[in-house]
């Protein structure tokens, strides 16, 4: 059976994610942190990586897109997953005054926590936070994770669907060792850096228009090294072995400081 | 003398950088959220808000982006401010194995902790972690914040600057309900969104790049209308006044579905 690397606690998102995605049964293998998924899997103790990129409402993962630019493995899939909240806790909702979550979650439901006037704490991560309050065991204090987390530490679900927008989708990116076969609807995800001199963004992206290439993304991110220097995250239509493709991603090349090709894979559709 | 909100407990990086951005002596005054900084603004209670949009090694604050989005008041200035992390406790670093922050501060010290076997607990704010870490007296707890809130709170500094990479600013923006006077040397920021339609975007930077104008920064957020539909912040060179950028944000509009000019206000330089 195949094995899935995911970072959180038993019923996090990115567990179901990754159960979705793989149709036949997985063993799913829960890590602290998404830097301990990615390296089981370099190292062969998994086969995959499921990795959360970015959320329709709250935006880019900061720190997935970090481990994007260093690591090893080649992406080879893409869900989007659909993000049900619960309010999850021991007694009714007059009671609740205190909620704890991930920081993402009580993002997405800032205006439920505000309207009833909730004290939000911010935990490592949405499942385990209902791990959490299991061991308090405190009627003031609920949390927020997904109904599978509520079932399987056993508390109550309050109440469902408290996301403050119901078009509340996490994209997650699957990553192995391996590349995989082109599809007949592939997306390619590279990275890009470049001189930060006047015009030379526009000049890239001009390649790929003239090449006739559709971008779906274009995401800036700091490089860390110099201050005010991005990266750039960019999602192509395509194959990287389509001759248009293979052609722009050598014409940029002398525009780029640094250029990493993340991994062509079957684009997901919203569900 | 004039009143300047900011996010956080008093010794906050949002607060040390209005200090430094207005040279006068100035009141500031916190709030509890970024959304109470800018009500007190937009109400006259306060004459300017500080709010943090982008770090140079975690990238943007998301919140802070989305309340560009509906908020009234005019950008009038920007600030890059250098952070300096602390650790900051009762006792030595030996009997440390917990660390409070907040996210970003916790995210720009990853290595550091993670090389001591730290727990890291998320927290509202740096200055405010230090306020807790009183409350609770506790040997082995340490907080990450500022040398300014160590003083406040009169906690020792146990280890000064132990961010990851010393490149570390963060940008702020600073708004009121006044637009400012030209500069020689102003900045424009917009935020505008496209049709979910092949080469958009392109075509609207394809207008700035033909009126020479020069973006110094591209970020795309997610709508929250429509899933994986994009929001685009971008800044320029130059103010909204010049003949060339008038003329360019003009065109784009057939091109865009929603398009707001933030402002234009004198570009800051690192120091």
């Amino acid at each position: 059976m195949l094995k899935v690397a995911f970072q959180g606690e038993r019923g996090a998102y990115s567990e179901s994610a990754a159960m979705t995605f793989f149709k036949d049964p997985i063993e799913t293998v829960p890590y602290p942190t998404f830097h301990d998924a990615l390296e089981s899997t370099e190292e062969g103790t998994t086969d995959y990586s499921i990795l959360p990129v970015e959320n329709s409402l709250e935006g880019s993962v900061g720190e997935s897109y970090d481990l994007l630019l260093t690591t090893k493995l080649i992406v080879t899939g893409e869900i989007y997953h659909r993000i049900r909240h619960c309010l999850i806790g021991f007694d009714g909702m007059d009671k609740i005054d205190t909620v704890y979550s991930h920081p993402q979650a009580l993002g997405q439901c800032r205006k439920f926590i505000q309207d009833r006037h909730l004290k939000p704490v911010p935990t490592y991560d949405t499942a385990g936070s209902v791990k959490i309050l299991l061991e308090l065991k405190k009627d003031n204090i609920a949390c927020i994770a997904s109904r599978r987390a509520a079932e399987i530490y056993k508390v109550p679900v309050i109440k469902e669907g408290i996301e403050d927008n119901a078009s509340n989708y996490t994209r997650f990116l699957v990553l192995s060792k391996e590349r995989r076969a082109k599809s007949q609807r592939d997306k390619t995800s590279i990275i890009f850096s470049i001189k930060h001199v006047p015009g030379a963004l526009f000049d890239v992206l001009e390649k790929f228009h003239s090449n006739k290439i559709n971008l779906t993304k274009i995401e800036s991110r700091p490089t860390k090294a110099t201050p005010w220097e991005y990266n750039f995250y960019v999602d192509l239509e395509g194959n990287q072995g389509d001759p248009n493709i293979a052609d722009a991603l050598e014409k940029i090349k002398p525009n780029t400081i640094f250029l990493k090709i993340l991994g062509s894979y079957p684009r997901a559709e919203l569900t």
